[in-house]
């Protein structure tokens, strides 16, 4: 499916949450935080895209209906730029300390939605993106998978993305579950219609044998 | 040299001035601009980065020095992305009219910038530019070639790139001659310390051969 192999960080632990609008990962991720800090483990909660100096003005500009149209090759290199300086000066250096990096969103995000949601070819956007962040991977990602006209109901036409059409999150819905499909010893995938303390169980259940190589404080 | 069979418009023609800060780019493309504007022919004179709704803001964020240090790659990530709204809304459209389209700076200024300047792969960072642009390239580019010790004197420490040392501005001037090099057919390089009406006598007479695809009013 790709020619990109995947590099792991030989520290720390790398977790990501991917899914649609409304799945849950916020709710999720910041569980899965709380039980890991209870624990002692030294635990960074970030997102895509935002969660940089410069990243903060991408969000802004690729998110805002003010920007009105970008073209999908705009949008795909602007989330890659904040992908880039996310890794770079954020995630990096966290799994270096030895940290669980947990993060809402990631490469995956932009293969699902500008690779199958755009009219890009999916291996250029991969392209763009693996070479952004260079080709790191999650240890694990959590995909909260959801009938996008569940999740979206409660968001409908917030932004830029949340705006777009059924069709487009269909696609972008399939595209994290072939993901996780050709990849199951990197990926859960969970229905999010079950009970939240029933799938934080799951998810600990798959964090914890990666903890050996995180760092306690 | 590069993978890239390059794609040139059939309509309009498209005209690169490329070159270090101080060279002259500005006053020579606003003359190229005036005389064909006499001649009666459609003229857009454009510039990289920032002449979109979206690219001014990429521009203050990658040249202002309130943005602090930037990973290349990201740097790289946004120029790409003022690129390909730059094609996709600005240049594309007025080629397709018949328009003389005059750039100040496009894709070799990456190239040179962030290829040779920075530590990246200069084919990885082709890679993204050609992506970005859909690999179209300038009927003509115009190299004003000037010392970096020449040009920088007026504007030392006046943005994040003109901030950089001397060292990095002799690569970028060293790229871009020998982009023209490997492409005599679509560069002219001028010596920028040359009388200014030189050097503009020296453009027209590059410029005029290709006039026949441009539409007069």
């Amino acid at each position: 499916m790709s020619d990109w192999p995947g590099a792991y960080a030989d520290t720390g632990v790398f977790v990501c949450f991917e899914g649609g609008e409304g799945s849950g990962k916020s709710t999720q991720s910041g569980l899965l935080r709380d039980w890991l800090q209870e624990q002692g483990y030294s635990v960074l909660l970030t997102f895509e895209p935002g969660d940089t100096i410069v990243g903060r003005e991408l969000r802004r500009i690729v998110l805002s209906p003010e920007t009105g149209q970008l073209s999908d090759r705009t949008e795909t290199l602007l989330y890659a730029a904040d992908k880039s300086e996310h890794v770079d000066t954020v995630v990096l250096p966290a799994l270096e300390r030895g940290d669980v990096v947990i993060t809402d969103r990631y490469v995956d995000s932009t293969l699902a939605y500008q690779g199958a949601g755009r009219s890009l070819v999916p291996g250029e956007v991969e392209h763009v993106a693996r070479w952004a962040t260079h080709d790191l991977r999650p240890h694990l990602t959590v995909v909260l998978d959801l009938d996008p006209r569940r999740g979206l109901s409660r968001f409908a036409g917030r932004d830029r993305i949340e705006g777009e059409s059924i069709e487009f999150h269909e696609r972008v819905r399939d595209a994290f579950v072939d993901m996780a499909k050709a990849d199951p010893d990197h990926y859960l995938v969970l229905d999010a219609r079950a009970d939240i303390d029933e799938i934080a169980a799951q998810i600990r259940a798959a964090v914890a044998p990666l903890l050996e190589m995180a760092t306690r404080r």
